[in-house]
């Protein structure tokens, strides 16, 4: 029997509901974890998420649902996180079994904000998970559009592509393409910056600028994002795919997006603090932000976006005259 | 003197205001023909055109109008030809002057329809205008946001680099900057092509795909024509500068796009000749659809989408069906 028989989901949000549907289409029985008993308790009930993406209907029968994170993963082989990657380390910690003979795959768009490592090196350093256990799940996709059941296309990446196919598998369906990569590096770290590219793209916006502005802004941040990736993880890429180019476009033009709220609030005068009060929410590209920073601080890579935004949320720099410079260094 | 002194425009569209409204900027006399003699005397009485771009601010004074197009070539050493592609052939009949001595900038985005050529190929070849003498204006920009004087940025092309410089100084200015390329051909055909990719994202919409979709199409979309203009012009270019992917950009993700809504009325169900009478005008898009198509069965690059719209807009084939068949070749 596969390992990929046994598949769990970890997180109650948007996202982690949308690949739970996703797998309801391919699988008998799915474990899924999440903090909230009211939350397992309504949806074996009612059969939709109450808090996210509750438009989706869910399939209780479907659904091995817990809130005890040990028992989840005692029974399943496969882990598919997708929580913020704030919380993720908090939920690591109740771990009392070892990650070791798992496999992990990161849908998780961030970076852990304690270690500043990506989600699949983190688990590698810190949970002795190899290399070829740990997958991603990345591609342009808005969970709402998989609960109305929108076309989509994901980018599966694991190092041993028969993991990848096999995850692929489990999600792909009528609704859902896939293609399968091997840049767990590159799909993870695209993934993380295309945060903080729909933060500019927020703040832009909050200043004033317009449409010309915002794709002259997004095509220099998939340059950007190639030098960046190409210095941290130096492989054969097609920055244009659907998984970094395609999730950048998502994100960056998406009214919805949080990190383009984010920014945009930030744009139209509220300080760091009062956006992230007002918002009741940390967007995940402040994080990213500061990691993405941090981590090129070393590499070198010439990245006058983050180093814009990175003034901005962490040097108290006004957002107006870091704009105005950052206008004469784009292209 | 500098040929730069006696530049003039030739259109009276947006696109046209907005390069008089640039040029203004710098420069104490700008050339304008138009053919409407109706449109010239409002412009010099009220300070607007009246029938395009009317929220900007023109200057009479600064202003060389005639609706005799041989005056204007005669007394003219730059012409930037600013007028819709289907309209260019006519135009070009009534000249009685030769052009091989004159400098040729295109604004036009599209392909001359009775030659099936771009601009630039359509002047040499037909009047005799080498190809130092010609050059591109291209970059994303909505002529609106011109007006507005939003900040936008725009890519000046020339095989000769002295002229497209002199060019570049004639527009800049306090909201528009400028690049110079040497690439005159790639960035008319991406010009023309991204308006074909602007009628699928229009179609796609009303058909009823989503963002996730939209910005997988996209993805697509630039590779494609990244492998297309490889097949043109082999040169060394960056696909992702902003007149390449900036310019897809600002058409494709515009709802304001006339390439896009033509395409989201006949994914909706309109046929294609009831959404040219519904609109009231061609699209650009439609005629390089059908030159872009031909050109490429002799160079054979890989273009599904380019093949798609073909076949929705000249052979009668159902946008919904096509559009299936699509979504299996893109990733």
């Amino acid at each position: 029997m596969s390992e990929f028989e046994k598949i769990a989901v970890i997180g109650g949000g948007s996202w982690a509901t949308a690949i739970v549907k996703m797998l309801s289409e391919n699988k008998a029985k799915i474990g899924w974890y999440m903090r909230s008993i009211y939350a397992i308790e309504h949806i074996k009930r009612n059969k939709h998420n109450p808090n996210y993406l509750s438009s989706a209907e869910l399939h209780p029968e479907q659904l091995d649902l817990t809130n005890d994170i040990n028992t989840l993963v005692e029974n399943y082989d496969v882990l598919i996180f997708a929580i913020p990657s704030a919380f993720l380390n908090s939920e690591l910690e109740k771990l009392t079994i070892g990650l070791d003979n798992k496999i992990i795959f990161s849908a998780i768009k961030g970076i852990v904000p304690e270690t500043g490592l990506i989600v699949g090196e983190h688990f590698h350093k810190n949970y002795n998970v190899s290399y070829e256990n740990i997958g991603v799940i990345a591609g342009p996709c808005h969970a709402e559009e998989v609960a109305m059941e929108r076309l989509s296309y994901l980018t599966i990446a694991s190092q041993d592509e028969k993991k990848a196919k096999e995850l692929s598998k489990c999600i792909k369906g009528r609704y859902i393409k896939t293609k399968v990569s091997d840049d767990i590096f590159g799909t993870e770290y695209s993934a993380m910056l295309k945060n903080i590219y729909a933060i500019a793209a927020g703040i832009a916006h909050g200043l004033g600028y317009g449409d010309n502005f915002q794709s002259v802004l997004m095509s220099n941040a998939i340059r950007e994002m190639k030098r960046y990736i190409k210095k941290v993880h130096r492989m054969k890429r097609n920055i244009n795919n659907s998984a970094y180019l395609g999730d950048l476009l998502v994100t960056g033009y998406s009214v919805f997006s949080r990190n383009r709220m984010f920014g945009n609030m930030i744009g139209k005068g509220y300080t760091v603090k009062s956006a992230m009060l007002e918002m009741n929410m940390v967007a995940e590209g402040y994080y990213a932000t500061k990691s993405a920073y941090k981590i090129n601080e070393e590499n070198g890579a010439k990245t006058p976006i983050i180093d814009a935004i990175y003034s901005i949320l962490y040097g108290k720099k006004e957002a107006k005259e870091v704009f105005e410079k950052l206008t004469n260094m784009l292209d």
